[in-house]
């Protein structure tokens, strides 16, 4: 085959895969969305059938051949066919490394797990579920040291979701954060409690429906191209490109602020994605490039920017029209949604104390991978360390170690990128500072020049750099973890007034 | 490869073509429902490719040959595999017997001639459509004359959509229905036209969304597997299999009886499909057999049952629990949703005009393919009829010979079916009588007697049957259209008292 040839098959290969991508996508979105409750098994057969032609076409001989002769010839290929040939071919190497029967039992595995996990959760019941994750972590070791024989297991895992981060860089990076974090949560918890009672009252959903869509528009996602819906967990999804993104909410009619921070949240992973450039759509490069720079930018929209007071008395107004009963002024509202105290969940932690609940996870993966913990200590020790490090007693395994799927669903290691898409945050702002009156242009509900900032510097380019050549493209500095501490000590210490 | 492998590869297929219809179909719907606005090209790749593939799966010669093995060996196979083989079979021969050029000119045709006609219906522009127009009946007579040599062009067309049918038998039908209809129609015309005022006011779409799920209910849907959604036109979708299927409708707020019709019309193509016998799922048996067929339910349900007077007794007090403000009696419902009067447009035509609008479409057709009529004389004709037919003067071709998508979208020889289906409802109606008192179910909204003779004689069967022989099958006797024209007689003879 000649090479131009190559290069166009390499265009249509990643076309089918983005076609196919829209299918199982959109199939997952109606189950989550729309489609009646007794439609299960029919969504599994076609997604279970879609996966495998999907998988067959990236993993089929003509695929390898095909991305194997223009890895070869690298000298020939433009940035974006570089980047698009090394990350088709990251997961076909992995596969290459594994013994198939190994493969094929793994993904038994895998299955067993997830249908254990989602029962033993609701039933409290861990015994059920030990032995099945116990195999889980196994076979994690064995296809680390399958895959990278020369790096420690859980440096393979960690690398695996966040391209370049390791045991080494999370360990200073959750230091810094331990040392900072702790002693001023509990220099927050000597202090009366902020008031929040601002945030709750009867508000319909059909008007927080309506107040959705006006975030979006400030925020400056295109209506005409993100979708909104509701489903039981807030996500967002992409549709075969960045060209249809949906995000989803969840109204409580009692507390507008949930569903407020939720679209704000998700909002800006919609913003991350569909803000790749043009010409990635219908290609690997297309849509954010990680897990931990996708955080760092639904979180910085979040938190940073969303729990601001500049947002707050931006906001306030606004809340105040599609919610007339609400009384108070934007200070009110600021203090309200900055509320700080320790929990048991992770997924309803606040902005100060959601660090400690990743930190959790971070130690036990760790020793698990060093085989200086053994599964079935594991909830002991979750408990042990939500004590030292949240100060709360965790009443049974629902609610502690059974509380989250991404053990159950094969994603070990991938915990702390959550904690580092937080902490990138401060500093974009900081960087971001410097050319951008950022609370001059929230207070006026003007989020172009932020927008612009980031589009500029990290959303065009999609997956075609690594996340740590984003967060320096960005930043045009090293990452620096006191940037957040500081960001947290100047924030709370105002707030609660230490 | 032996028998034995060839049936399991024939069941593998038809998995992986459903898998491809839930895709295509589910792009489809969030298309019509959910949608942003701005996301149609990206719809539109998704759908090319994977309807491609789909259409590579289904003609590659892997797939011909295990059919042409199969049906080589009929003694050997069931019923249902035997019917699978001929189904799977009839369009690829018929591609077979099109010369590759001019297969692949014709569907460029088709896409021309789809996107002219939304242009031109929306400009009332006749002129703009017509070349294209001409070409695509030239290449249905082509077609035709590849396909069946030995028969005319509109039987051949007539036959592909509702298999079995003939302009021998149409001719007979259309003229017995003409002959009834035609002077019934001038009857209630000279007599005092009903009062509709009842079904007029405003009527909160989200009260007319919750009185949908009633009536589903009521009907005997299962709310598990159907699911509701609002589009701009109603329609009836299923995914990949009959066990998950989705309806539309539209609601209007000064008029709740038509959104309650489209729930009741839509609710019986989705009765249809969801009876399907569990074994018929991931097979091309799965789901309605024809057009024809599925019209005589949906209609069955909207207008022999649905506007029947037991039917009115026993939805009128719901009406007003939904709608308090209706005030009234049930026989005032009944009148109002009988009210016949002949129009321009055919999805908006009462139960007494609509094989008017029909057999329109049917003579144009005929004589284009007879070459008596060509087709740059369309409207004048289209026009002509309406006067003669209908007693209406046409204003524009928007509201004429440019309203309906079915030429355009290359489906000729289609709307005999929906007529044939109001038609085939009388007769089941007649029959299901012998056995059902079906008046004293429906006013005591126990609709279950009635499903179970649909189910037992015409659902189960999905594609399994051809359309004939499931009406054989239903009524035990021939088609007779007297028995639909006299049960218009009747039923409008005593609502206009004529």
């Amino acid at each position: 085959m000649k090479l131009q040839e190559a290069k166009e098959k390499l265009i249509e290969l990643q076309q089918k895969m983005a076609a196919y991508n829209h299918a199982t996508s959109l199939i997952y979105y109606d189950g989550a969305t729309t489609a009646p409750k007794g439609v299960a098994d029919n969504r599994a057969q076609s997604l279970a059938i879609l996966s495998q032609e999907s998988y067959l076409l990236a993993t089929s001989e003509a695929t390898v051949g095909l991305l194997e002769l223009l890895d070869g010839n690298q000298a020939e290929l433009t940035q974006h066919e570089k980047r698009q040939v090394q990350l088709l071919l990251k997961d076909i190497r992995m596969m290459q490394k594994i013994p198939l029967e190994e493969y094929v039992a793994f993904q038994r595995v895998m299955v067993e797990a997830d249908d254990t996990w989602h029962t033993a959760k609701e039933k409290n019941d861990w015994k059920s579920f030990e032995p099945i994750l116990t195999k889980v972590f196994d076979y994690h070791k064995k296809i680390a040291a399958w895959c990278a024989p020369e790096k420690a297991a859980y440096d393979y895992w960690l690398d695996h979701y966040e391209e370049g981060i390791s045991m080494a860089s999370c360990d200073a990076f959750f230091t810094t954060l331990r040392e900072h974090i702790v002693p001023l949560l509990k220099r927050v918890q000597a202090k009366p409690q902020l008031d929040n009672a601002i945030l709750h009252g009867h508000f319909p959903a059909a008007d927080q429906e309506k107040f959705s869509f006006e975030l979006m528009k400030v925020m400056g996602l295109s209506l005409d191209r993100v979708g909104l819906a509701t489903t039981e967990h807030p996500f967002t999804i992409n549709l075969g490109s960045h060209l249809d993104e949906r995000i989803t909410t969840h109204y409580y009619e009692d507390d507008f602020s949930n569903s407020m921070y939720s679209v704000i949240h998700e909002g800006g992973h919609a913003l991350y994605d569909t803000g790749s450039a043009a010409e990635l759509a219908y290609t690997v490069l297309d849509c954010g490039v990680s897990m931990g720079i996708h955080e760092s930018q639904s979180r910085f929209f979040e938190n940073i920017i969303g729990r601001s007071r500049a947002f707050c008395e931006y906001i306030f107004p606004v809340v105040q029209k599609y919610f007339p009963q609400v009384q108070g002024t934007a200070e009110d509202l600021y203090r309200a949604v900055n509320r700080a105290e320790p929990g048991l969940i992770r997924i309803e932690a606040d902005e100060l104390t959601y660090a400690l609940h990743i930190m959790v996870r971070y130690e036990l993966e760790k020793r698990l991978f060093a085989n200086e913990l053994e599964v079935k200590d594991l909830p002991a020790e979750w408990n042990r360390l939500y004590k030292e490090y949240l100060g709360v007693e965790v009443p049974d395994d629902t609610h502690g170690v059974l509380q989250d799927g991404h053990w159950a669903g094969g994603n070990i290691g991938y915990f702390p990128s959550y904690a580092l898409g937080s902490a990138y945050g401060a500093q974009y702002l900081r960087k971001m500072k410097e050319t951008v009156d950022v609370d001059a242009c929230v207070r006026a509900g003007n989020f172009a020049p932020i927008d612009e900032w980031l589009r500029e510097r990290i959303w065009q380019y999609g997956s075609l750099l690594t996340p740590a050549e984003v967060f320096r493209r960005a930043t045009g500095e090293e990452f620096d973890p006191t940037v957040f501490t500081t960001y947290l000590e100047e924030k709370f210490t105002e707030l609660y007034g230490l």
